[in-house]
């Protein structure tokens, strides 16, 4: 087991909700529909920009304890192009000279940011490291695609990773991604890069939308997730009922729904789907929080961060608290 | 000092070029001010898409070898907003199923994907991770602010990383890096991201283009740089004389001059800024690629990668080859 800890974490949830109800007169479906296929009763609608939602996530999980020595953003949608969204995060937390940067792997940001964190504290560059993923996933909502616009949530989540302390057996017991780039087109924002930049004459408003090909991406996702999930367990020497939680991606009601398929019991999977929605990035971290605030993930125990992103991607962590 | 292995680099330069006469039509100066004021003669203009000119590059580093078991694309802009780059350039090289994730430090992508690639590697999570950088600076040139407009140019440089073969001393002796958020507005595309959103009534033409206030760069790049120099150098036990090679980003022809006045040689700087102008996060490893290849940089060498990046970041890294 690779040493990690976890030593706290943080959540940022707007005020300002909106309910199925609200959303049902801009997509033209009725609110059952919203509710039925996307699952989600209410999403959280942030006011302020991403990298202060971050921040005030990661304010709330540095808490009163020492400064981070390195910010990792790990969210899905930047900021701006440049800098880098993890800078924007620094000052909004009111740090400077700090070392920043940012992972990116759409909604598996925080699982390859875990997975680096762990090789910087144990190489011993950094004792401190602040991991924030931040994500207004409402603002590239495309009112026309209603399946993919039923989803998206806003909120915010970081943690405070170290080497565990003496006495402590916390770390990473099995980590396992995989990319399949035959599915790039099922999950996209495709403009605002260098391929359809917003000067080109290509490029459609529909472009900086966000899209979605969900019956696509469930049906690689159905056949690519079980083998890495049984990967990560026989890793860990761990069965799947020795796992106090699984931390799915919180893509969408069926999206966590179907872990249950997958031989993982309703107590087990932390689901938030109905009131948070899809947060993109920040959806597995604020599970995570959501986790550890309410009691449901304690010191000792045994859990799994799992989930698909944009790219295709797969990952399964497997993690003692 | 961390085992790493810098076993191959790649480089993918476009045939495509434009001199500073060609340009000086564009942007309203004459030849001569552009290679005074930028230092930069000709610049590689790619008429492929980003992924394509990376996986160029990344093709190159891998030969004949074997495939990676990771690729980070630590590129400075997105192909598009999701999903992420290296999707992109995945597919453009032909593989599946790796774990493929970016890395994004502005100009200094690859310099943190190096320090993140030597914790995973001697963590044993990979054996052999790809590092692509792929940069089209060209495509967001403001030719209304012929300063910045007159450094931009194209390019990719790859690297195939792995743990040191039996026998070789090659390594990571130190690495530093610092942000200051107050340098945000210094080097900035404001668009693209959810801070003015290319349908945000608010976002204005030039919010997508790259813009620069290089005198508030150099200020603090001059006072922030040389104590960053001397960390690394202290931590690797080294003198700047011990350097057999000095490979900052090629910022501006100034960026690049500057070094001789931190104390190093004209020997020991490696300077391409007016073959290639600044090609964002590529420049670092393109001019590594470059020694390498000329045989500038040879097994054994210690040498520095060096540079500021937007945020404002500054990082130097001392490596064994």
């Amino acid at each position: 087991m690779i040493p990690l800890h976890i030593e706290r974490v943080g959540l940022a949830l707007p005020a300002k909700t909106e309910s199925a109800e609200e959303l049902s007169h801009k997509i033209g479906r009725s609110a059952d529909w919203i509710r039925r296929r996307a699952g989600v009763e209410t999403r959280h609608i942030s006011d302020v920009s991403m990298p202060e939602l971050g921040a005030k996530a990661g304010l709330d999980a540095v808490g009163d304890g020492p400064p981070p020595d390195l910010l990792i953003n790990a969210s899905g949608v930047a900021h701006q192009v440049l800098p880098d969204s993890s800078v924007f995060i620094q000052e909004a937390i009111g740090l400077s000279g700090v070392p920043s940067f940012s992972i990116h792997a759409t909604c598996l940001s925080f699982l390859a940011a875990l997975q680096c964190a762990s090789g910087l504290l144990n190489q011993g560059f950094y004792q401190r490291i602040l991991v924030v993923s931040s994500d207004l996933g409402t603002r590239g909502r495309n009112f026309e695609e209603a399946e993919s616009a039923a989803l998206l949530g806003d909120g915010a989540a970081a943690a405070v990773l170290t080497l565990p302390p003496q006495g402590m057996t916390s770390g990473m017991h099995a980590f396992k991604m995989q990319t399949y780039p035959e599915g790039r087109e099922f999950t996209a924002v495709r403009g605002g890069g260098t391929r359809l930049h917003p000067h080109n004459p290509d490029t459609k408003p529909v472009d900086n939308l966000f899209h979605m090909k969900g019956p696509a991406i469930f049906k690689m996702a159905l056949r690519e997730t079980p083998p890495i999930i049984d990967t990560v367990l026989k890793q860990a020497q761990l069965k799947k009922q020795d796992l106090e939680l699984v931390i799915p991606h919180q893509a969408s009601g069926f999206g966590v729904e179907v872990y249950r398929r997958y031989g993982f019991s309703d107590k087990q999977v932390v689901d938030l789907v109905a009131k948070q929605g899809n947060c993109v990035a920040a959806s597995i971290p604020m599970a995570l929080a959501h986790a550890v605030e309410s009691k449901r993930l304690n010191r000792g125990d045994d859990f799994m961060l799992v989930g698909t992103g944009a790219g295709l991607s797969i990952a399964a962590c497997i993690l003692r608290f």
